[in-house]
């Protein structure tokens, strides 16, 4: 099931009949039980299995129902989660080929490659969904760059998860666009203002729930400016793996429900080419994953 | 005003009336208001200024009734904001003789100052209150440290805040303990995952309205292990001082009404001494910011 919030008078969460029809599910399960009725993504993932069979039952007695039933053309899509309870985590330097282009672009080892994952995040703040505008900061940053991340969402709380029993706890995929002011993240030493600004984290289109996603390591992964292609990888080039990043990063630290991890972007980016080139105002940037959409927007001012 | 949050039968909202005596604002607002009462400090900030004009008014009405009033004694402070909506901010290296400290440990230029702050993350699951055990996750690290700071609160929001307008957005003052794992700090490259774990940051007892502190930038600042003086300094020393961390993490970024900003600690710390002292269980840390109280911890298992 691929699962969309999107816009209405107030947020509503919506799960994808094909790929041009949604299911009102908020509007749905509002007419069954008022009380329960999740509005996004995340409300839905805190209900934990619940919420999941209810989704079902919906689907099955009222999948036919045009009054729950809209043409995704016709709606706007937020992003699924359009304000985690924490900052999202990310993981730095993860594809092998990104990491060779990285210590090259810094003048070091090539194969210089991390024993544990790097972590840093990025505040609630950031997140905007499918279409809405990158804001150019051109006063706080020359030096726009984009990354195309798959993201990982916890469906069920953890602490010192062993890699084993990693994947239980995850509820499904989206597509994230680490969007990052390069000049900003090198000078402030520690990366998170570099990756921090308003609307610098584009999250979507919709969160695929996954059973429907036979092997997250096996996804081909790219993104276009304008067209052309920057960023083209698969996510089997991932140096730490699913189940091993969740068992680091619960190591003495509680992942819960609705937490969102991005697992790290492989090589292209503007930073690594030579000479690097940054995002623009009127850019469009397209970040696609297989099975996970595409993920689309245009920097603005 | 010096604002707690305490448990009862849920969190309650309470104000100090003198050293030992609390007055439970979310009972006598309940009474007039049950719709708005707040039951924690982040409810209160959430509220701008009509919340504090409302706690005026029931402290006017009623700050004599005893129905409303307790012992501190009686009572189990909890951090006052015990659940913060986003990572707490944290600066790194923000006092000129722990930059020192730091430099030497590190085999650098002693007086190698940064030109910027460095910004860092604890998400909101390190949150714990005065008095509760901090876990020393003796599975993953065996360097655990203490760092005392000052914590700024923000009570309204704000992108692009110029300094000179930058106190019109602070709501008050509390203690933060940065509790940091060494080991992990350094093996993971970015600070993050030191700083990250479970119960890893203390806060309290209280937040300080800003009216009640003179000049933030003049408070003793200290902390003990088992009585032992460890650091021991002024805000005075602060590299950065509040209206430049606001102006320049603001610069791109919203800070939201709540927000809470570690500014950094004084030299002292474990990792700083020769050979260095970790904390190990039943230590007991005391860290006191002039004004702001005495925040007590003991290492657990």
């Amino acid at each position: 099931m691929k699962f969309v919030t999107f816009a209405g008078s107030s947020h509503r969460l919506g799960v994808l009949l094909d790929p041009d029809t949604l299911f009102d599910l908020t509007s749905a399960w509002r007419h069954a039980d008022d009380s329960t009725a999740p509005s996004d993504v995340g409300d839905l993932i805190a209900l934990g299995p619940d919420g999941l069979r209810e989704v079902e039952r919906l689907l099955r007695e009222q999948a036919g129902n045009a009054a729950y039933t809209a043409r995704l053309a016709d709606t706007r899509l937020l992003a699924p989660i359009p304000r985690p309870a924490k900052n999202i985590f990310c993981i730095g330097r993860n594809y092998r080929e990104h990491i060779v282009e990285g210590n090259r672009a810094r003048g070091r080892d090539p194969h210089d490659f991390p024993k544990v994952i790097e972590v840093f995040t990025k505040p609630p703040t950031t997140v905007i969904g499918p279409d809405a505008a990158i804001a150019a900061h051109a006063d706080v940053t020359r030096e726009l760059d984009y990354e195309v991340e798959l993201g990982v969402v916890i469906g069920k709380a953890g602490i010192n998860i062993p890699a084993a029993r990693a994947m239980d706890h995850v509820f499904g995929y989206t597509i994230i666009n680490d969007i990052s002011a390069r000049d900003l993240q090198k000078a402030h030493g520690q990366w998170f203002k570099g990756k921090a600004l308003d609307s610098h984290c584009p999250m979507g289109p919709c969160i695929v729930h996954k059973q429907a996603i036979d092997d997250p390591h096996a996804l081909s992964i790219q993104l276009d400016v304008n067209g052309e292609r920057r960023q083209d990888s698969n996510t089997a080039d991932l140096l730490f793996k699913i189940p091993d990043i969740i068992a680091q990063l619960s190591a003495g630290m509680t992942l819960e429900a609705g937490d969102i991890i991005a697992t790290g972007t492989p090589s292209g980016v503007g930073l690594g080419l030579v000479p690097p080139r940054y995002l623009r105002k009127g850019d469009v940037v397209s970040a696609r994953i297989e099975g996970l959409g595409v993920l689309r927007n245009t920097i603005g001012d």
